[in-house]
């Protein structure tokens, strides 16, 4: 029996805005109706405003991330395509394993977890294939997991210099509305997200931008699929419509979610993020405890991965937040189960989030055994966020 | 600019329960807490029962109806497969193009919009399928665009009279929840709806009701799926988790609508789809016009489409029904488009509604020139709804 | 266990619109706020359009309308004051009741339930209280027992005639935002409405135009009161602060209704009531039913109060109503117990809901044993609503 | 332009709990209806549980807080009476300005605010009193503008040992719900509270306790009142309903808080109360701050008022708060204005939530120019919380 919020701190689905929240609170309505577009078209200019892109489209299918990652492959890359993935925690080893589901010949670059996409040896391997037989490189910008961002730019880089044509993947669903992610100048040919997280909706919509490249790829494509279909679903969208029937109170939520990114303004978003994730870091550090990404540059601005010190179970820390704190923090996942709890900081989030996050892992985490000193992250952050931080500009220099 | 409620009056998304919109109303969740089975457990049982299944299992994917037609082929089917299908409307039609785009081979049937599954021709082609190179028969039970039930305890039957071993695909989107549907008795391998019908909640969830048979035919099939895997999903289900984040405000909405499905009781809230549908066709009778179903065995206790006088075109009915009215009915799909409009009755219905429906159709066939006599619908349904459906068994009888 | 929409035809509370309910689900807040005026102060306005003043004042009174009719009384008058009331239905009737428990000495003009204002006599006292003894006048400018309109016009104009200087009280609950209701043309001083009716909210707030007569009146009377005091109220309303907490949730609906109205035009939804009115109307006529007002010119455009034949009581009507058909009408009151039910029409309302109140009703009656013809009275309502009432303009006047 | 939740710690409106939210979240219904009793009935049982009161009866006004306090008044004494009265804070000042403004002739003990009820005075000027002619002893017991609780008690016994008459009307707003608070143990004759403290619901409803000798005085008093009759109230309210349409949103959300009460168990709801309390309370004191209320035991466990250091203005934290950090504290009332911000922590409120408020307060503080150590707050009642707070019954006692 739980008195108070609930605390939310996982990196999906993320904290839904009040405003938000109201804009889904909408009887049904007929989604074939003359003016069902006055709805949705505005929604695909707004997603294209967040995606960074005017040269490529958005797609909306209902269903989740993992849909809008199987839209991706299933319409533009063939039956036994040889496709270059680099993994490096559980959601790039989740796509992995799906492109071989799909019938996909992954050629697989493992680092470590807590590492970023290597991009120099993605550049040695797409210069070695001098015929072009790789026909797409998967890159997980924001790998959830770990807490880890990638250079999708230095990706990029390293395709043009060996002028490899293959396409450029890239799961952006924990970085996309709060992370710096440029589609169109990063030359981003599929670009994935979800509505839970920095869109800051309950899951149920996956999002795929979508480039000319790679809608010309799906013209010629033998994949079998129907549901993801482009053709189909640009042939409905064009006039506002779907294919099949689209929960229309997330597309509500949608139009509110992209009204408030566009009130505080993008950038003013991801330097939000940049802003309280310093905060996050520096509450961390003052604990005396690690955070899984390696270096200060792979340090993801929406989630956290925090070891535990050797003497604690993880899980124990999470079951004390959440069965006597009311709160919830993201799991160490897979080989990190046990070793980590991470802190999701992305979406509709703010200094009081912040606080209140590390003021319950601290809690939590003296609870289950570790040895932190109370009060320290949240001093640290909160040193940071009164006078380290004071304008946006400065904050994301000073935070890097 | 319209001033009082909305009407809606089409076959999906249906009306919500004010039960399930206050469920929806909640904040986000951790779907990976210790405790989400609390929440996701009783949903599998609680859709069986509607289901009438005890034998076969129950999937929800994030997605729509469609996700889940899809989700069906692609588990226990192979690329090439020959598969029997029978087109008699819209969605049935959209069913044969999606077995076309996922790679098998349909052979269709095809009969008159307005006819229902012609099963004795189906015991033809299946009596002389001697080696079963059909693997699949697949039925729509309720054409949503014609407001046609058609009959698959009769196909079951000629199926079990050749002993042919095809799985038995059923498309329930319009029909579970509000129609008999019995899935073990009927001997349906794959059944298929979504939330937005009968489950009186908004679209994003397509569920799929799953035979020991389907099953075991899912552990052989060849084709290429990852989303929709049944593996993956059995995997998670089975502690009541998903294999990726799902849509947790839909989940809460259909604990509460199963909630009221059985404090009501299934039987009685078919029953009541019975009475209710009797009343619509008694008005639409009293107005002169024909209904679509051809015969009266035939006709819909969910959806009634209705011809309207060769003067006058539909689509004008329903924007006037839309626009002066605030009234959305569902509009003639494919080749019925003018010709047609669709009263859709189910889901959380009563009496008012299918007077208010009645009500408002004659207003807008009168005002889009139609020779209509005002009030009559109205008499006739009210007739038969005071004295004619005084109790739930008597009604029954009654309308047939 | 009811299935479908509780459909509510009660002359208050009124049907939310969603805009409203949307508003209104929102989380709490300090009403100390600086930018608290932000919301409020706007409301003000936007209430002074609706009760059509420029030169009186309005205020917000976190109670019901009853608490406003205190507020004006308790504020203006002095104990042992002599007051001309008339009386002709139930809120009439309790408005005399409250004038004796406040301490008044009401001079008690009855006329039949089913009259309205006797002005002339109204007059005729007035012209022969020389010395000005009677202090106030009060009148039921909508009775909503009864469904009689009285004519505040005619007041004035008598009380002009014989120069009065008694201040004028309107109960104008259920007239005001529905009905043509001009507070500054009709010299009224204390205008008295409720959040429930057709402001379209949820009761929790009654609501008080003022004229600068009754504000004069105020800072010199000698009755008790204090949450009610109108210094404090305007000390702290200036600012847009409360003197004790208000109910904000109200506020945020209060807002989004003035919104509804703004958009719609006042003049538009007085415009509105009145076609649907005499729709409702018609459709009674057409059961050979009377109601109640007992002219024409008295007939309220908000609420219909319907004779039942003799050998039918009304509570049963209501009874079938509620329990059988999920539909609640307006219960008779006091000496109309029994032999009247009162189908509101006010507030958010539109086509659907008119034809839907008088199909229901004709059900009920028709259970109930009354010899009604089915589907006679949305027969006429439809004819009106199809062919008389085309424009706004011409409507009105078709209407009287 | 804020993101993130709005940070709510002001002493009411409290924090609305979801489970209330969702029952709000209603459309509007026929408060005459046969079975709205259902719905109300079980709301005074709920009531007085709360109350600790079996021998009294409950009463729900549409209104607020202050509502009560002229219910309480004008139903039990008479002009001119005297009534004996202490005021020590903005609320009970107040409160003696309504006893003025209601005729009755107040004897004021005023003592420092801060200080608590002075209840041996009281004792003093109640046992020179031989004749009774002090009809009443009003004592507010927890002062939201002080954060100071008062021994009610003690009130009690010095008013038994001289055998003293009077009634004893107990202002319990913020204390009720929250803090232990015994009406009929303590022989509270009118105990007074509203909807948005510790029963967490929007602002809206006065909610009040009265003893059988209460409702005996109010048989006979001379007062004059209409809308807070309790003689009307309790004709309606014996058969569930009310003499005027009350808010029924407000009245579910009622229920569904009375729920989460019984849920939790009342006893646990007050020890969480002063577990959290304490916290706070530990985290002021590690600021180097005071607190307003003067002695330990006069410390209330709903609100704390904290001195903020002499070079800073209070108000300048608030705004710092409000406008930077999305966090409302409440403000320093009356004399306290600019010396004082109040942190409330009643209601649905829990561990994050404490941390949240003193994590924030410090920001602001820091922010505003004081010299508080940051994360020193934080650190005290962490650790408080960590380690002394372990079981209910241990940490009420460590807290005293």
């Amino acid at each position: 029996m739980h008195s108070g919020h609930s605390h939310l701190f996982i990196p999906g689905p993320t904290n839904v805005p009040e405003a938000v929240r109201q804009a889904m609170n909408v009887p049904q309505q007929d989604m074939r109706a003359a003016d069902f577009g006055d709805l949705t078209l505005p929604l695909f200019d707004g997603l294209k405003r967040v995606f960074k892109t005017t040269e490529g489209e958005v797609m909306i299918f209902p269903g989740s991330g993992t849909s809008a990652w199987e839209a991706a492959i299933t319409n533009t890359l063939n039956p036994g395509d040889k496709v270059l993935m680099a993994r490096y925690g559980q959601f790039s080893t989740l796509w992995v394993k799906m492109a071989e589901m799909l019938g996909l010949e992954p050629i697989v670059v493992d680092v470590p977890w807590g590492a970023g996409v290597p991009w120099k040896e993605i550049g040695r391997i797409l210069g070695r294939d001098k015929d072009d037989e790789i026909k797409a490189v998967f890159v997980t910008h924001n790998e959830t997991a770990t807490g880890v961002v990638s250079d999708i730019e230095a990706v990029r880089r390293v395709m043009d210099e060996c002028f490899h044509e293959a396409l450029l993947f890239v799961d952006g669903v924990s970085s996309i509305g709060s992370l710096d992610f440029r589609m169109d100048q990063w030359g981003v040919d599929l670009a994935v997200t979800g509505s839970q997280k920095g869109l800051m909706m309950p899951a149920g919509l996956g999002i795929l931008g979508v480039s000319q490249k790679a809608l010309a790829a799906s013209k010629a494509n033998t994949m079998r699929r129907a549901y993801y279909d482009f053709a189909d679903m640009r042939q409905f969208n064009k006039d506002g419509y779907f294919p099949y029937t689209p929960p229309t109170p997330l597309l509500h939520g949608l139009r509110a979610a992209l009204g408030l990114i566009d009130a505080e303004g993008l950038d003013n978003v991801i330097a939000r993020h940049a802003r309280l994730a310093e905060g996050i870091r520096r509450g961390v550090a003052a604990w005396g405890l690690d955070i899984v990404a390696e270096h200060r540059s792979l340090q993801s601005n929406t989630v956290t991965a925090v070891r535990v010190p050797d003497t604690v179970d993880a899980r124990e820390v999470l079951r004390i937040a959440y069965e006597d704190l009311n709160c919830s923090f993201g799991s160490g996942l897979a080989r990190l189960a046990g070793k980590v709890f991470r802190i999701g900081h992305l979406g509709s989030f703010n200094e009081g989030m912040a606080l209140t996050a590390l003021s319950l892992a601290e809690l939590a985490l003296v609870k289950a055994g570790a040895k932190v000193p109370l009060g320290a992250g949240v001093a640290a952050a909160s040193g940071w966020l009164a006078h380290g931080a004071q304008t946006p500009d400065k904050l994301v220099l000073a935070a890097e």
